[in-house]
C-alpha cells in the first residue's frame, strides 16, 4: 500500500470515513429531518458538484438519494452528464448565446435540465436555444446576498417571459449566500430565504405560473432551512467540510474531511513557512474568518499570510511548533476553490493511500 | 479567422503585441538602464516562469536575452526542463526529501540548476539529494518581507552547512516583497534590498564564499533596484502586468497584456454580474487595492465583491452600465494565480484570434 508520506508535497487529501459520514448525514437529514409535518414528502437534496467536480463523489451523492445534481456551468453539466448523471439544475442565469447555446441544447436533449434565468432578455436567449426541448426553466430569486437574481415581486414578470418563448417555468431557486458570516447571520439568511421563496412562489401561483419547487440552501443554512419554504435544497461543502465552516460554528474539525498536506520548508522562531500556497489553498479570505486557511493539528495557529508557495504561519510565544520539515495538515478557507486548483484528490484512511479520484470537472468555467 | 466572439466566456485573452512590448522593455531595461557605471557586465534578467507557466513565452524571454528561468517547484523546473531550457534557478527553500530529492537530482544531471536554501537542515537535504551534482546553491535572504529567508547575518552562517555537504554556493538572493505597496513601499524594499544583498554578500566573502551573485528583484521594484548591489532581477508579472500593478502605479492599463473576456450574466439598477468569478480571477485581495480586479474599458467601476463564478460590478450613479449579453474585459488582482486556473491562453490581436498557448505548467505545485 502507498503512504501519504511516499507523496511530495503539497496535495489534497480526503479521508474517505470522514466523506462518507458527511454525505450520509445530509442525505438523512434532507430524508427526515425536514419533513414538514403537513407534507408528506422528503425535501429534495440536490448537491451542488462545484465543490467536488468528481463522478466518483457525485455517484455516491445520487446513490445515497439525491435526486439530482446542481451545476454552475454548461460545462460542468456537460461533463458530469457524460458520467451519466440524468438530472442537472444549473443554477446560474446562464446566458445562451453563441456556442454556448448550441450546447445547452444538446444538453437538454440527452438529461433532464433544469436551467436558472433572471432577466426577460435572458430568457429570450434560452427560448431560442432551447426551442422545443424539454428543458425546465427556474427563475432566480434574490433573497439578500446582493448578487443576481430578482427581488420576489419580480418572479411573475420573468415568468411571462419564459412562457412567452415557449419554455416550461418549474419554479424559483435562491442563494442564500450572506449566511456566510458571523453570530446571527444563517438564522438571518434562512429566514430570508424563506420570506423570498414564499413570496416569490406566491407571486408566481397568482400569475398561474406552477411555484412547488423553491429550491434553496448553502451548506450553513441548510439546518436553519425553513421546512415550510423550502422543497430543494443544493448545499455543496458539506461534503468535505473547510475552515471558513467550522469558524461559522457549522462543524467541527472531526468533520473536516479535506486538507492539504504541506511541508515545513522554513522556520524562523515562532513563524514557519508551508509549501501550501495560495496555488494550493486559494486565496479566499472573507472578512470574519481568522486567517487563509486553518491548521486542524494547531488549532492556536494562524496563517497570516499567503504568497503562491508560501503560507506564513505564526505561533503564539512559547507554543511548541513543528520542526522544519514536518508534515502539516492544512484546512483551506473555502474546499471549492481549492480543489478546483488540483489535478486529483488523494483519499487515504490513517496514512495509507486508497484511491486517487480525478477533479474531472477542474476549470470548467464556461 | 477565428474571432474572440466565437469563444464562450469567460477565458484568459493575451494581446501578443502588448505582451511582446512588455517583454522588450524589460530585456532592454535590464541590459542598458541598470549597468552600473564602474561594472561592466548588465545585470542578468532571469524572469520567473511561474507568472505564465507557458513554455512558448519562456523562450521568447530566453531568445531576448534572459540568462535562464527562475521556477518556485521542482516540478516546474522539470516542465521548462523538458521544453528545452537549459538553466534554471530554484528560488525557493527547496526540502528535498523522499521523492523530490530524487527528482531534483535528476534535473541537477540534465540543467544548469540553482537551488535556494535558508536552513542548515535544509541544505543537509541538498547535501544528500544533489551529491556529486554540479549544482549549485543561492542562501536566501529576508530582507523584510518577513517570509521564507535568514537575516543577512546568518548568510555565512549557512554557507558553511552547504559547504559542509560538499555542495557549492553561488551567492545570496531575496524577494522584496513588501515593494507590494502603496506609497513609498516600492522604494522601501528596492533600499532594503539593496542593504540586505549588500550585507548578506559582505558575510559570504568575509568568510571566505563567493558572493558574485545577488540576485533580488520584483516587478514593483525593478525600477528601483540598486543597481550596485543588485547582479541579478526576477521579475515575474511583467509580462502581463495586472491590476494590481497598475494601482501600484507601476505601469498604465495600455501595459497590460493579460484579462478575462466575462459576459454581463446579470444587472439590476447600477449593478451588475459577469461570469468571471474566482474560478477565474483569482481571490486575491490585497487591503490596498479597490477590488477583486479591474474592468480597463470602465475604469470607475468597481469590482465589491467575488463569488466562484460571480464577479459583483458596480457602477456610480448616473454611470452608463453595459448592457446584458455584453462582453466586458476584466483585468485580474494578480495575474499569476488567474493564470494558474487557465488551461489555456487565447492569444489575440484586436478581435482575431492568433494562437492558444497552453498553460503548460498548471498546477505544478511540487
Amino acid at each position: 500500500v502507498v503512504q501519504t508520506t511516499d507523496l511530495d508535497t503539497p496535495f489534497l487529501s480526503v479521508d474517505g470515513d470522514i466523506m462518507e459520514r458527511n454525505l450520509h448525514t445530509m442525505a438523512e437529514y434532507a430524508d427526515h429531518v425536514l419533513v414538514s409535518t403537513d407534507v408528506s414528502e422528503a425535501i429534495a437534496l440536490r448537491p451542488h458538484a462545484k465543490t467536488h467536480k468528481s463522478p466518483r463523489i457525485a455517484r455516491r451523492q445520487l446513490e445515497l438519494g439525491a435526486v439530482g445534481l446542481t451545476v454552475a456551468t454548461v460545462s460542468e453539466a456537460e461533463l458530469f452528464a457524460d458520467e451519466g448523471c440524468t438530472d442537472l439544475f444549473l443554477a446560474y442565469p446562464i446566458w445562451a448565446d453563441g456556442e454556448r447555446g448550441l450546447r445547452l441544447r444538446q444538453l437538454a436533449d440527452r438529461v433532464s435540465l433544469r436551467v436558472g434565468v433572471d432577466s426577460a432578455e435572458g430568457a429570450s436567449m434560452l427560448g431560442t436555444a432551447l426551442r422545443g426541448a424539454p428543458a425546465e426553466v427556474v427563475i432566480e430569486i434574490d433573497s439578500g446576498q446582493r448578487r443576481s437574481g430578482v427581488p420576489p415581486e419580480n418572479a411573475a414578470d420573468i415568468a411571462r417571459a419564459v412562457a412567452g418563448t415557449g419554455l416550461t417555468v418549474a419554479g424559483v431557486f435562491t442563494f442564500p449566500g450572506h449566511s456566510y458570516g458571523p453570530g446571527v447571520a444563517r438564522q438571518t439568511a434562512s429566514d430570508d430565504e424563506a420570506i423570498a421563496l414564499r413570496s416569490a412562489a406566491e407571486s408566481l401561483r397568482a400569475a398561474g405560473f406552477p411555484s412547488d419547487l423553491r429550491s434553496g440552501g448553502s451548506t450553513p443554512s441548510v439546518a436553519t432551512a425553513h421546512r415550510d419554504a423550502v422543497t430543494e435544497l443544493r448545499p455543496g461543502v458539506y461534503v468535505f467540510n473547510d475552515a471558513q465552516q467550522v469558524e461559522l460554528g457549522v462543524c467541527s474539525w472531526t468533520d473536516v474531511a479535506l486538507w492539504a498536506v504541506g511541508t515545513v520548508v522554513s522556520r524562523r522562531g515562532q513563524r514557519f513557512i508551508l509549501d501550501t500556497g495560495s496555488k494550493v489553498l486559494g486565496a479566499d479570505r472573507p472578512p470574519w474568518v481568522t486567517g487563509f486557511g486553518r491548521l486542524p493539528d494547531h488549532p492556536e495557529a494562524r496563517i497570516t499570510a499567503l504568497s503562491e508557495h508560501h503560507a506564513t504561519v505564526e505561533f503564539s510565544d512559547g507554543s511548541p511548533v513543528p520542526k522544519l520539515g514536518s508534515r502539516v495538515r492544512v484546512v483551506p478557507n473555502h474546499v471549492c476553490t481549492a480543489v478546483n486548483l488540483a489535478d486529483e484528490l488523494v483519499v487515504v484512511s490513517g496514512d495509507d493511500v486508497r484511491e486517487r479520484w480525478p477533479v474531472a470537472a477542474r476549470g470548467a468555467n464556461t
